[in-house]
């Protein structure tokens, strides 16, 4: 067979040729364009020669700061097709951070959003590596800027040359892009993607048993493309020669239903709180969501009760799945089996309420207590990887050492699966309680708490025990209607018949707040050395 | 990334790990049987150790000689998993050709369907590598034969160790599988089909935008598993846990009507001669078709009316392909892009008689006599191709330097391509009729005889022409009615309108048959020499 390299030059290439009239319709600051892909892809040429002229050169970073519209998706294609890497930088992370990885990926250029300007303007001063700035922006002018040297990417495209040519010698193993992702502590740790990790990951995405992506479909990616390459949906997208619908900054709830409904959107991606945030637009008012054929969920394990909103209530395929940022991140999709489609509504929410089943390409297996486990969805280890798509280190990081060992990547997620194979999320292992030998899942016990009537929100973290090793102690905070009215015994009743006994957290303690990461997780490190200090001192 | 190698390895075990309930429906000999793939996957690595036994190593090629039934896909995970080489080879062609193809891929064991036995037994004499032979049956024991030494394939499983494990350290472009294709002159030549070539193929099968395969379907491969590997269905079809059917040896269009109708069919494929007859059986009994999602179709161009028929008579949604040995095969496939939905019934079949569109993963370029054509549905040009699944070669073979240059696999298809980038093969290379520096499609040609109600059947060859280099003659066999009452003016005059007054015909020569192929093409390279002489013996 020839040995012809996967590289994502052939998706925008195939884009343009097979799929030229095909748009992509992209919300920005001054409201909705649309572009065809001949168009895009001609922009993105350009988009590659003007980097050339500002000195990029093959592996240099190029870093991007911005929102999911077109000249985003020109970058994604642009900095890897010319060799170069697509460093996206998510603008959520603190200050610090943010020059952190521009320093440690070492950023040549980057491309800035106008509205994101400021935050940078902020830290510019500690970038040692960066010697251009991009501004993206709709309007004619450059906004006043300390940046310094500043290039307006519409100029720079206008006088660019749009006969550029993507080089044909680009190696499949070669860098593409890369990613940060927080870690619990220090600095964000960089994975870094190369061009066949990413066109084998689109082409698990364009897979009837992956998500299906194809031409016929409009795709809406609400996950940020600052955020593990928007999970692959751009890639995938202009390959398939698939409509893409950008929703731009700043986006409520209503402005994704409107889009869904005016785009007819067949498939859209984000985290459960976007999904939260629509379904709570659709209950307030009317719209036609009947073109969906999946709204897929990841990033965090989804509230059965949304899952059950979006296909009962509202019936619109609901589509549960799992990866991080060290795995492009497609790992699991909940497509249920052929003969699971016989079983009533509610146990196929029940599956759909797992992450689902592992995608053609990869491998896996779950090491528990006792080596691998027994898939019963009962017995629980923690979620190792390995496959094409999954990273192989830390970019220039001890870090690495941790969670990369014998050829597989260690999640440090805590998963059951079921008899059908279906895993499903428990716990991070750093938050499991061993107790006397056997593991207690906090998320389990976090779960069933809140859904009491008098929670708010509950967070379960172990303390060390003398003989039992440690010991489950729930933090609850109540609502305002209950603070005070509901004690710790009665949650402690209700929670009795879930759960076999040596579960039960030994103590609630009632707080008014549980500390969270600035992405709104629980600090369940702070919580913890909190609560063993203040038991420590009660005794 | 991780540097995981695409292996055949993993399919089998993902079909074993996720969906062992699901099943191979298996016609053999002796009626239909049913295995899960927990049992397949067992059998199949039984089969591994048991060629291990017999001294099959790394490398080595193992032949098969077999129908489409389970068997023969234990043989197709066996072989490569353990990585040896699987051969198929084609039992239709030439004992002298099987006799050739034997020695030059060098096989070190044969796997033989007990009614095939025969045909071995005649030429095994002439085998100069061949170390052992494995029978294929349901019989209790072997049959009478000279082969030696032979062995009982349910045997050698009995005795097998199912603790046998694949090596896990394939390197992903060692050879998996090769086949070999029948030539013009000469002997076949062979294609070797590398683990990561098939993966690919097989991710290809599976993308919505490719063939759909998945797990909710049930497939039939009624193109032989000895012909490009049934396309390669048993590879995706295992990968992606989708039921099987293997129809067995000697099929009756009404044998395939039934199995489609009672296990459900969603996806059959094979040649148009198989869809032919199965309309014809539909004409005469009625069954139910209703769960075809595709009737894919590839080896030569479907005729419009059938595709007609399928889709408009019996609503069944008919799928045209393209592909060649050398291809794996799939290139391209009809798939109509969102937007031509919209067209009428009559358009849309007009596409659908088009072979397609190329599928994600590979690039094609089309040479006509000016360089690469225009995408407008007239220009003609040859069809080359590059890509993971296509061949760099022929099998230590001098042709090879005939179709490879410089990268690209020249097909020797003539093809148009229109303005959406929809493929239609006009004529073979060698076929095509150069006149006054155009272009003429002796397959255009033919086909309008064809239509006219006197043609029994039509070939159009090149003769030599002082002033236009080459000019077209056709051959007409008339029906046995129409035999001396239908002239060479009247089917000129029939022509006339439907073509440039440059391509019809100098002459219309009447034939009592036209020379055919063992697999009933046109022998035009003979007829071509036979009307030649005609003529010069004539002037």
């Amino acid at each position: 067979m020839m040995q012809t390299a996967l590289t994502l030059t052939q998706m925008i290439n195939r884009a343009e040729k097979y799929f030229p009239k095909k748009q992509v319709v992209s919300r920005t600051a001054s409201g909705i364009k649309r572009f065809t892909y001949k168009e895009i892809a001609e922009r993105t040429r350009r988009l590659a020669d003007g980097l050339e002229t500002l000195g990029v050169e093959r592996g240099d970073k190029v870093g991007t700061l911005a929102w999911n519209h077109h000249r985003h998706l020109e970058a994604y294609f642009a900095i890897p097709c010319s060799g170069a890497v697509l460093h996206t930088i998510n603008i959520r992370l603190s200050p610090q951070h943010i020059a952190y990885i521009v320093n440690h990926a070492e950023d040549k250029v980057l491309l800035i959003d106008s509205d994101i300007l400021p935050l940078i303007e902020k830290i510019h001063s500690e970038f040692t590596t960066v010697q251009a700035y991009i501004i993206m922006t709709d309007e004619e002018e450059l906004p006043e800027t300390t940046l310094e040297p500043v290039y307006h990417y519409e100029k720079l495209l206008a006088s660019a040359d749009d006969s550029y040519e993507y080089p044909d010698d680009l190696d499949e193993n070669a860098p593409a892009g890369m990613c940060y992702t927080s870690a619990t502590t220090g600095n964000p740790k960089g994975v870094v993607y190369s061009h066949r990790g990413i066109v084998l990951h689109s082409m698990a995405l364009g897979l009837v048993d992956g998500a299906g992506v194809s031409e016929k479909d409009i795709a809406l990616p609400v996950v940020p493309m600052f955020h593990v390459n928007a999970w692959g949906l751009p890639f995938a997208a202009v390959w398939f020669g698939t409509t893409l619908v950008m929703p731009g900054p700043y986006f409520t709830p209503k402005l994704i239903a409107e889009l869904i409904e005016q785009e007819k959107v067949t498939i859209t991606a984000g985290v459960p709180t976007i999904w939260l945030g629509l379904l709570k637009e659709l209950d307030e008012k009317t719209y036609d969501m009947s073109s969906l054929r999946a709204v897929l969920c990841g990033g965090a394990a989804a509230p059965r009760g949304i899952i059950h909103a979006f296909e009962k209530k509202h019936n619109i395929p609901f589509m549960h799945a799992y990866g991080l940022t060290e795995t492009s991140p497609l790992v699991v999709i909940s497509n249920l089996k052929s003969y699971q489609e016989q079983l009533s509504d509610d146990e196929k929410i029940n599956i759909k309420a797992m992450q689902g089943i592992l995608v053609p390409g990869l491998e896996m297996k779950v090491i528990g207590k006792d080596g691998e486990i027994k898939w019963d969805g009962a017995e629980m280890g923690e979620l190792a990887l390995r496959g094409p798509w999954i990273a192989s280190e830390y970019y220039k990081d001890e870090r690495t050492a941790e969670a990369f060992k014998d050829g597989w990547f260690y999640t440090g997620d805590v998963v059951t699966v079921d008899e059908e194979g279906f895993m499903k999320i428990v716990d991070r292992t750093k938050d499991l309680i061993k107790s006397g030998g056997e593991w207690i899942s906090s998320v389990d016990l976090e779960n069933a708490l809140m859904t009491h009537e008098a929670v708010f929100e509950a967070a379960v973290v172990a303390v060390p025990h003398e003989q039992w090793q440690e010991r489950p102690v729930a933090c609850v905070v109540l609502k305002d209607d209950y603070t005070g009215k509901t004690s710790a015994e009665e949650l402690l009743q209700f929670l009795e018949p879930q759960f076999a006994k040596w579960w039960l957290p030994d103590e609630i303690i009632f707080m008014k707040e549980i500390p969270k990461t600035s992405v709104g997780k629980f600090l369940k490190r702070t919580l913890r050395d909190h609560v063993q200090k203040d038991i420590l001192q009660r005794n």
